[in-house]
């Protein structure tokens, strides 16, 4: 192959199966769940032999937009483009913006689109793959990855595989619905079905001119959204009126099912949707006993169970078929294997305002110069860790009700304290006293680390009157 | 009654089958399991009704007795003596050295022996207990209290109700060991048999003839610990060359079965012994589906089961027959019908040198100062909360590897640093370099809270040199 596949990375899904380590602040694909590095991570990694690809694209949202940013960096991938979806559309819309975006560069470009929170054993089948794929794309094919089943699996969509194409693609006989188990078993049994992994690879080309052809709307809202989008720092906003006139739909619906230049690539590399416990519990491959632990764990005179701890030590004692997945603020225990219910229970606790918090965000909070975590919290004080990135600041601000004393602990900070400016290193403090203009820089080459001691009558991250901000937010 | 009696309230147990609440460090009496306060301080106010009870005597060993001080101290109550067993040596001598210190005072002190690690309904059924006990004790009788069945236990020890002495009071027959669930059942449908509930009343005269001619190394081992005690602050230190003269004997096996002044009051009132986590159930009164949430708790289509949560939110989702009990480093999931088998993890978590510390201490560390809790460790870093009681001062010391950072959030400190006297009050901060001797004092009327951010190469508890300490640790 000569011509570089642009990776198209889609990583704007809110999963909630995954809870509680996945929350809509930081979900699933930005997490460590299988092997190193967060999903999203993993799914850039696998997508970055400068031989084959070239800088990916990504489809996120604003709320994700300095999550992806810094995952991205902490590889030392610099994307294309992050692209900012302003209200949620599914696929055949960010494909298709994506697909705009790229004819711009290279009217050839061929896309191989990733979902962001899938674990694949990418080995030499799976390249192999890939450049099939790519090559049947540029022979004006849509190609659908189809994974080989193992398993009379129910929680993934089946693809009828029908006559050969040549150059390894077949035709897609048709798209089979997440099927009951009866029915998983006989399309296992008799062969010609494959799993639907939501991964594809298209000319954009194509792909535009189908989309035209067959999901006018979609067609249209993509080139308005992208003939409208902003630069905002790293990111692209995508127009937000332009979003809201494309129907919600994924690509197989809209194209897919529709075009005749549909395509399915069998394939038998290991891949998981890792679509609740159950399945990240298969995809670590469990011990003779039939257990998996992630962090601490002591399993003793149990099965088929699996824990998944952010710090605590759990002991699972005597059971069989339990998920124990806990994190720092909350707990699940529940059935392995009816772990799909998690959406049900995450539904429950978020009608329930003293426990929506619990499934929105983690107590850590990411801030576009880097973030922090709620340590400890008293009466009138609260403790928290702020770590700030090289070369990044906070905003210029001040308090009406609390004081701040800042303990640097790694590396280098600059505190702007009304019209002084000091350099602190490790080990040195500051003390900002109610209502002073202050500032937070890391002026230094490694990450900031500082511990702050909030005192006050009100601590709440209302109370910050900013003056001047970086990142728009004054 | 015109006659006080002396509780004599027995701390020092050990139990670990509440892990991972009761550690070590702070076992099940300490803790806060049912109702409000610790069970050993509802065990205090049970005893403080000052027209029934003088002051109470307290049998503990050295590691517990700043929890024991603090703990009586929140509840307002002064004990008669705070005594120090200086190894385990069961309850025969644990009553006897009471027995030696109650005499002393009054030779005709009635003693009320107590477990400070049991729930009690202390209602007016209770105290006519205890006076129909008293009475009977100051007639020379040995009272054991024995509790009415209600259900056919196996964790509890039985006596065998003999003919009436009078008074409310029979003789007892026979001690019954923990029987299996067919004799349990026998014992209940029979009648004529109470649970052994470790809880006696005595004149301590009466105890000391018995304990001397029946027991005789028990006698004379309480007699020696008394003689050569040294008094250590607010605490009696028992000779340890003595204690350790003494067998190792409950005081059922040492007096109870063979001497002739043996009674039992049967008693209804309700009454649990909390020997593992289904009593703990059991003793909260479980809701229509059978749960008990200690803690934020979600049990959603669960039955029969129970959380207990230091802090974190725990779902329990679709099972039957489960204890989550989550504390915040340590986490158990098993059956809680068989949660017995607490006692077996605790061991098997002990034998590994990785996880001892989860059966040793907790995050909170009490000294006799005061206490402190380990809020975040870095690689160079780690933050505390500290608090010290009113008028306490810690150690002077000196630290080779590390500064330190203190910030007042509550109350005032008063910081010594080489040669300057400072003070600090609330929302103030002060350095601490590496090298320099420190202490630092509550002189005020409030407790004092500070957090602590120490920096260094090496961090551990072992840094200190103390050199002047009021506690005779220097």
């Amino acid at each position: 192959m000569t011509k570089l596949v642009v990776p198209v990375v889609l990583a704007g899904g809110h999963g909630t199966r995954l809870w509680p380590m996945s929350r809509s602040a930081r979900p699933k694909q930005f997490l460590e769940l299988v092997g190193e590095g967060s999903l999203f991570q993993q799914t850039l990694l696998r997508a970055s032999d400068n031989e084959r690809y070239s800088a990916p694209i990504i489809l996120t949202n604003a709320d994700y937009r300095f999550i992806v940013a810094e995952q991205a960096q902490e590889l030392g991938i610099a994307p294309q483009a992050i692209m900012l979806e302003p209200s949620a559309r599914n696929t055949a819309l960010a494909i298709a913006v994506a697909a705009v975006a790229a004819v711009d560069n290279d009217e050839d470009a061929i896309l191989h689109v990733l979902a962001s929170d899938h674990a694949i054993d990418a080995g030499a089948d799976y390249y192999k793959a890939v450049d099939v794929a790519a090559q049947a794309a540029a022979n004006g094919r849509l190609v659908a990855f189809g994974i080989e089943p193992t398993r009379p699996e129910t929680g993934y969509g089946y693809i009828a595989v029908g006559e050969d194409l040549g150059h390894g693609v077949n035709v897609i006989d048709r798209f089979v619905e997440k099927p009951d188990l009866a029915r998983a078993q006989e399309l296992l049994t008799n062969g010609g079905h494959v799993w639907n992994s939501g991964m594809f690879m298209m000319a954009a080309r194509t792909y535009l001119s189908e989309c035209e052809r067959l999901a006018p709307e979609t067609y249209a809202a993509a080139r308005s959204a992208m003939a409208q989008a902003r630069r905002d720092l790293d990111f692209v906003r995508l127009d937000g009126a332009a979003f809201e006139t494309a129907p919600n739909i994924s690509v197989d619906y809209a194209i897919f099912e529709k075009t005749n230049r549909a395509a399915v690539l069998p394939v038998s590399f290991a891949w998981s949707d890792l679509g609740s416990w159950d399945a990240v519990w298969k995809a670590h491959k469990p011990d003779q006993d039939g257990n998996v632990a992630v962090g601490p764990a002591l399993m003793s005179n149990s099965r088929d169970s699996m824990v998944v701890s952010d710090g605590a030590h759990v002991v699972v004692d005597g059971l069989q078929d339990i998920a124990v997945i806990a994190s720092t603020d909350a707990i699940y225990v529940g059935r392995l294997s009816s772990a799909q219910g998690v959406g049900q229970i995450v539904k429950a606790l978020k009608s329930d305002d003293t426990t929506r918090g619990l499934t929105e965000i983690h107590k850590t909070a990411y801030r576009p110069w880097g973030g922090y975590s709620s340590v400890l919290s008293g009466e009138r004080f609260q403790v928290k860790r702020l770590f700030v990135k090289p070369g990044k600041k906070l905003s210029l601000q001040k308090h009406h009700h609390r004081s701040e004393h800042w303990v640097v602990v790694k590396g280098t900070g600059e505190v702007t304290i009304d019209d002084k400016v000091i350099l602190l290193s490790e080990n040195e403090s500051v003390y900002l006293p109610l209502g002073c203009t202050h500032r937070l820089a890391n002026p230094g080459k490694i990450l900031l680390e500082l511990i702050e001691v909030q005192t006050g009558s009100y601590l709440g991250e209302d109370d910050i009157i900013r003056i001047e901000d970086e990142f728009g937010r004054s």
